[in-house]
């Protein structure tokens, strides 16, 4: 059997503009890869109804779960719940269960329930909730797709409200030595390993740090086994030839 | 005459596995903002070379500039330029200039030119070298698509470098109120005001500052007297009605 799959939509001009940083597809991805879930791709759109269907539609088919971000809440730019519905072709109708969550949280706050606080209880027929601990209205699933806020501590929430429902995979382990040699250095030795383990990918990412370059050669696996083997090789050969490029 | 349109498309597992945050996206999307160059999407996709190829595909018809990241070195998982090669149907070959350029670096360090070094001189056939101040190996321009280093600081220096060859467009100027309500509270004034100056795009971002929560009422638009005008109104709108709130 294979692993479960999934793909990111982060839906938000303030990214593609460089106002933001994105920090959620990184949360995410970090969350799936301790699950099991291979997260395939993620892409970053605008607010745009037309790019929004487009986008659920082309993925949604292709994986099993997907996350989008952003554009749930009640101004006159949040247009993620009308998209979703149309990508659906339902719906969007007032969900009475959000509606009461939503219309207490007000009433609690001693504020009325104007109707941009009840447009966020307008969700694609059929949805069901994701709890919102933080602010509340909930963010909603419907089939294989998780509709989620763009705030970064309500993303957060709701995602691991939600994880418990996922279907889990094999983790895929990862090993890494860090040296103090360029990556050029050890390249050819480096191919080698990897054609004599298909099943452990592995990745050779430069870097700088205080002020010396290096390279981290990270060996990944879903087989545990073969990943051992191969980076008890890779580690014996860095020993026997750059013993002293190895950063503890 | 319409602005010119950019896609990114960040090639790397270690930023699907969360390994590493992407922020490559953000420098790019920030400087394209500055020279009024329209950012339409984003996508992260694997060291894979048929989804290299496939995307690639897919964006360089729709956009005036594509711009990938990763997958340049000189390591196996360095697979990027023979995937643009075969996304443009010519062939990878030893580009003399590159070689010229990372030879004599490897020389001057006193180091062999090894394969995994000279690799990095095979470029896709009636490649534009891009310029690498940091570590020489270069990156390359085919037709409107600019393929760059992934390691932050190397991209940055190329992105610099190929910068001034860009059409320009104009500018995007953005303005914005902060203001310690909830956005729902003034969604509905918001909203009329959007209506009202449809040549401004306007976006409104909860926020957490100080255990404070507010809003940021972001007005942007290429319409500078438009843009003013919004804002006014917007700001006399605030300050007659939230005074207290704003956040200077």
């Amino acid at each position: 059997m294979s692993d479960p799959t999934a793909a990111i939509i982060i839906i938000g001009d303030e990214i593609l503009s460089g106002r933001t940083l994105d920090t959620n597809t990184n949360y995410i991805a970090k969350k799936l890869s301790e699950n099991g879930i291979d997260l395939k791709e993620a892409r970053v759109i605008p607010d745009d109804h037309e790019q929004i269907v487009i986008t659920v539609n082309a993925l949604r088919s292709k994986y099993t779960y997907i996350f989008t971000t952003g554009g749930i809440g009640p101004t006159h730019d949040d247009i993620t719940s009308q998209a979703i519905a149309d990508a659906f072709g339902v719906p969007l109708e007032l969900n009475s269960e959000a509606f009461e969550i939503i219309k207490n949280f007000y009433l609690s706050q001693g504020k009325e329930l104007n109707s941009a606080r009840k447009k966020m209880a307008y969700l694609p027929k059929a949805s069901a909730l994701i709890n919102n601990p933080v602010s509340w209205a909930p963010g909603f699933r419907i089939d294989n797709v998780f509709v989620l806020a763009g705030v970064p501590n309500i993303m957060q929430a709701m995602f691991n409200h939600l994880l418990p429902s996922l279907q889990k995979g094999r983790i895929l382990q990862s090993k890494n030595i860090d040296i103090l040699i360029g990556e050029s250095t050890i390249a050819a030795e480096f191919a080698d390993l990897q054609s004599r383990y298909p099943s452990v990918q592995m990745g050779s990412y430069p870097f700088k740090r205080d002020d010396r370059h290096g390279t981290s050669l990270v060996l990944s696996s879903k087989d545990a086994a073969k990943l051992a083997e191969a980076y008890s090789e890779l580690e014996t050969f860095i020993k026997q030839n750059y013993e002293h490029s190895i950063i503890a």
